[in-house]
């Protein structure tokens, strides 16, 4: 299910790059909306009010650029911050889950002892692809013990499908391309 | 000049790990801190308590333990948030630093549009270890038209010495070892 949220305020601070970080590709640059305090706040602020106050035990925020709205989520909750990091990065027990990317595949890492059993997980990042990280993120939230509650981006590539990946959560995106 | 400040609450939700990244260091494990939210947010509290509401106008965290602590910092200050991030992350126009590590040399990046001449800027990381990361990050701001107002860390490594590379500025750290 999608929850549909209304923040056309933010899209004027989305900047284009063309063919980064290879030809062909237009990279949606969020730093200007970042660097912005209304922008920034807004977009956190509507991330926290479409999953309601009070029902979030922990925000999952994935390397790197999802940390950067996943912890100010969490602390806006009263939630506590859990980092899904890449390989290696973790120093404690970890659980980890391989996705395939474009070219290549891609490891994801957790703290096996992250969550308490049953706690209410928000999974957050920069931007929804072709979803193939927001799929193992909740994979691996669950096989971690955490029940995911949803997910939150601030950008969706819809034309890249990942909504399909992730149909059976709620989940918002605030800008959508 | 060392802004004191008891956050004694903090220290036990620190984790040593034991040869990582290494063999020989101890790792400070700040991730069960994180994790639980009256710890979190008294960080992200005591750093915006320390540099007072109302005074800041950017904060830079430094890649990418450092985005999780400078995110919620910014939001609560109501400042924009920068990214400071290693070579090659970052899409737009940079400018770059190089900086001794005690094997090899690493290379921090930054937007050089992200601030207005004179904009106030606290630049918030996870740990104070040599001051190597620090100095070079108040150097990067600086040479972009930055006013470093000072820096914030949740963790000091006082033995290896790194606040005599940052005396010049104001500084917070929250933990000591």
């Amino acid at each position: 299910m999608r929850i549909e949220f209304d923040t056309g305020i933010l899209a004027e601070s989305v900047r284009d790059i063309p063919d980064f970080p290879k030809p062909g590709v237009v990279f949606k640059d969020i730093t200007p909306l970042l660097a912005d305090p209304s922008a920034f706040s807004s977009a956190v602020d509507a991330i926290v009010v479409s999953y309601g106050r009070g029902h979030i035990d922990k925000v999952v925020g994935i390397e790197a650029r999802g940390f950067i709205i996943a912890a100010p989520v969490a602390y806006h909750f009263n939630a506590g911050f859990v980092p899904l990091r890449k390989a290696g990065k973790l120093p404690y027990e970890t659980m980890s889950e391989s996705y395939d990317l474009e070219y290549g595949e891609e490891t994801l890492e957790i703290h096996a002892d992250s969550f308490n059993p049953g706690e209410k997980v928000l999974i957050v990042d920069d931007v929804l692809a072709t979803g193939g990280t927001a799929r193992a993120a909740c994979d691996l939230v669950a096989r971690a013990g955490g029940d995911v509650a949803g997910l939150a981006f601030i950008i969706e590539l819809s034309f890249l499908g990942g909504a399909e990946r992730i149909k059976d959560f709620d989940f918002v995106s605030l800008l959508q391309y």
